[in-house]
């Protein structure tokens, strides 16, 4: 069971976290909880680190936000012994999570799960602090945003767990934002592949990391919600699966969409091979996220040209590293503000054209305006007008007959 | 190098200690620093658990406060590393302070200093977090209040440092409480023994164990202040020194006061062997704290009187203990509130007559009534009407001839 910022709030989520753990066990099951710091606290933090210093030290960040999801990790066993559960803390150091060296960004290398297996089969909860781990030289590291879900994933899979259960505020995983689209429905059961387009698409509920390791462990996961009653063994949220075992394939599961993005397209870039290295290295260097990324032969065939989209807060940091490019002097660069991504997401799309031709009609008929196509086997994602995104949103998922019956 | 809490209360106090440690290392000083956590953090993190659970575990409280300490620990690793000074952060599991197993009062077994020794030598600055350790099974323990004090003295103990340096928020020790008496002086040196008996007695300096730890291990300590720019190579505060260093010992070197007082007589005990275990093995076992203890025979030869002092807080908890004593039934009990303790402490009594006559004709010429009186080689102590603590400090302060020249 896996609860995130919001979750554990305060001490009275907290309380209504050990409730949910509480009933789990009472159907007699072995329990293994990961801990977000409550929400707010790693910002602080961190602001108290760049208080000190402009351009702080990864490794002294993680020895200080690390201390957050300690402070959940152990009012959270406080507050299932208080139910009369046998129950203890575990720090990363402590639960043997190594990692990377990668501070601030570390990747889990291993979880030495024997000691917890052991307390487990006594039938004591572990709560394990999420986020964190040790290096093989006894620093701690953190994860990145988000790492929470990475280390739940990791943890149920190094302890063989039946399932993994990542409780959040939202009850599960929607055909697309219900804020936008009010009959949207909630996804019973998606595959792995799926839930990563929409993770990466935009659909902030689990880290994509996390559903790697997933995917990657064959770990049942489910995304369910900690402010209602409801616990995972009624499977009440969305369950992420493999493919085999979701009986009725959907066509199209989900409509995704991002408002974050700016398009840069450079005209006349030369069409030789490694061109797009001498494009994206120096991009990927300064550590800014390009998300699309559609090349096209120009007329002449002797130049292409090449659009892709980063945040739009990266855009001019985006433009100034390739201006530094003496390949890309004679390039033409232009960059566009303003623009969304929406996109189709379906696995059922592998084995049905028109997926996509049923696609750009819906949008035509609109009068919506697709400035850049980019696909693969099971996603068709277009760039249009951001103050088209919302009405494009809402056309599509009606276009697949995803609405509630 | 050690910050206190009120040192270390928030970024701007944490750059303020990073500028001394920076002065330590410029005079070319390998320096170890302990950190407590910034003040208010671990009230707050105790009332977390409190929030909890009325009667939280404390190897979870253990688990969810250490974090305090972690913070700062961090926090001043950056500072130092602004200051282009190689330092790191240390934990008490990464520094190998091995303690006993009493979560929340736990005490320093051993600490593992060769690889912290082994980084010093190459000129990186340690800062550790104090008022934590880890048990032999890998829990994390903390130390107690004031724990902080005593991780510095054990670390420099283990390190073999040439001196262990508290810097707090007064400048030194003082012949007795300032605010009472304005012509009090800072004392330059300080025996062991004098600062235990002045630690115990409510100058809250030092904290007790730290003090007895520097004895044990013949550390030189000083306290000196955080909020002025002296450092401790400059010996600007007051030094804690083995006797024999002090070359002209004072009769007497300060007064102290503590107003926390109750009393507690119980007339007609049997005067028997076993009967103070009787009287106060219950009250330990209530983990009662008691103070002064006086013992009289009276009058019959049979029965004995017995007085002793506790925390005025715990004064109902300590009577019904002690009601509840099959033993004492006959004993006939009666308490006083509102009672305090003066004490006049100084090496030089020993070897002078006179001490303890000079003291009470001093309090007898204000008009004071003493209720009890417990000595030891190095201390006087009467306890007094509360209302009259303070000219009683000043009566004395001046009968000793304390007052700065």
């Amino acid at each position: 069971m896996k609860f995130g910022g919001t979750s554990v709030q305060d001490t009275a989520h907290i309380k209504r976290a050990a409730d949910k753990v509480a009933a789990e066990v009472q159907r007699g099951n072995e329990v293994a909880v990961v801990v977000s710091a409550m929400s707010g606290e790693t910002n602080k933090l961190i602001a108290l680190c760049k208080e000190i210093s402009p351009n702080p030290n990864p490794q002294e960040i993680d020895a200080v936000v690390a201390s957050g999801e300690q402070v959940t990790a152990g009012l959270l066993a406080l507050a299932l012994q208080e139910r009369d559960i046998d129950a203890r803390s575990w720090l990363g150091w402590q639960a043997g999570v190594k990692t990377s060296e990668s501070h601030s960004k570390a990747r889990i290398e291993d979880i030495d799960a024997a000691p917890m297996r052991e307390r487990l089969s006594l039938k004591q909860v572990a709560v394990l602090a999420g986020f964190q781990g040790v290096t093989k030289n006894g620093r701690i590291t953190t994860l990145g945003r988000g790492g929470s879900d990475t280390t739940a994933v990791a943890l149920a899979a190094a302890l063989h767990a039946d399932r993994c259960d990542i409780y959040t505020d939202v009850d599960g995983i929607y055909t697309t934002d219900p804020r936008i689209v009010p009959g949207a429905q909630k996804i019973a059961k998606i595959s792995y592949e799926e839930m990563l387009e929409l993770a990466s698409l935009g659909a902030k509920v689990l880290q994509v990391r996390s559903v790697e390791m997933g995917y990657k462990h064959n770990m049942a996961l489910q995304v369910l919600s900690s402010f209602n009653d409801a616990i995972g063994s009624d499977f009440p949220g969305t369950q992420v699966v493999r493919e085999d075992d979701i009986m009725e394939q959907q066509l199209v599961t989900g409509i995704a969409h991002t408002e974050d993005e700016a398009k840069v397209t450079l005209f006349n870039v030369p069409d030789i091979p490694g061109v797009a290295a001498k494009v994206f290295g120096p991009i990927a260097a300064a550590n800014i996220n390009v998300d699309m990324i559609v090349q096209n032969v120009s007329g002449d065939g002797n130049a292409t040209d090449m659009t892709f989209t980063v945040p739009e807060s990266e855009l001019a940091r985006a433009v100034d590293v390739l201006k530094q490019e003496d390949d890309l002097k004679d390039a033409d660069i232009r960059t566009e503000k303003d623009v969304a991504k929406v996109s189709v997401v379906g696995i059922g799309m592998r084995s049905h054209a028109g997926v996509a031709q049923q696609m750009f009609k819906a949008l035509a008929d609109k009068d919506i305006n697709i400035k850049a196509i980019a696909t693969s086997e099971i996603k068709i994602s277009v760039l249009i007008a951001r103050d088209s995104s919302e009405p494009a949103v809402r056309a599509l998922h009606d276009a697949y007959g995803l609405h509630k019956q």
